[in-house]
């Protein structure tokens, strides 16, 4: 089955203007359903590409492109739904403590997605396993700090 | 807060070659996870152009076209979920007997938020309102056959 992401990949420009969390979730359990639902179709589509970096699944270069492109595409979604007043789940409480450092710690996953998305797209699996380490290193590095053990 | 689509927005061109959804999922709980989760914020983005054009949200058009582009992006995603072997959840065991009726339905819902998105890019609320409507009774048609009550 061949699934088209002409939708996705034909898109051609614009910004996504947040209004407050408040305004997009009808109620917290929403909150924290979307920012789980977006990690964990994230989190499936950088696996894919691990296992073929780590060499538990054969290395398809156009599966790898394919699955970068919606882990970078999700890696935009969750932050809106970390909101003020949206507590809870999985998510420690450092993370509304400490708002600059998980800005920055969301953001360094959003580059390094989009560079994990570039190097699957140029095929070479050496530099696919590179990046693969770095996006894991920024995942690790927030779920240390951020997600309750 | 602006959050940028850049990665989205930006790619290219591309398929994706989806393997059997046995070597995509670990186990059928991933499956059903991933299904749920795309079903989900698909579903919450379709819900912030709906109130729009329900009246209950002001309309803001770039926010209409940015949540269309994510609907439309993820309306591609729940399909290769529903592989052989992973009846549960809230699906109804017909989706697995009746292949062809699911798939052509999920090809509708892609046809139709694809319009979404480019009647949102347009701008104009009257004609949101019309394509909103066309996604709306295809999300119901297939929940109706498919999705348990």
């Amino acid at each position: 089955m061949v699934i088209r992401l002409a939708s996705l990949l034909l898109a051609t420009a614009g910004t996504f203007a947040a209004a407050p969390a408040a305004a997009q979730f009808a109620k917290t359990e929403d909150a924290i359903s979307y920012r789980q639902s977006a990690m964990f179709i994230q989190g499936q589509h950088f696996g894919r590409i691990a296992a073929m970096a780590n060499g538990r699944a054969p290395f398809d270069a156009a599966s790898a492109a394919a699955n970068a492109d919606i882990v970078a595409g999700m890696s935009k979604l969750p932050w809106p739904a970390f909101g003020a007043g949206t507590e809870g789940g999985k998510a420690r409480p450092e993370i509304w403590k400490e708002q600059a450092k998980f800005k920055e710690l969301s953001e360094k996953l959003q580059a390094e997605t989009d560079k994990l998305q570039t190097v699957a797209k140029g095929g070479n699996l050496e530099a696919i396993k590179a990046q693969v380490g770095a996006v894991g290193q920024t995942c690790k590095a927030c779920h240390d700090d951020f997600r309750k053990k």
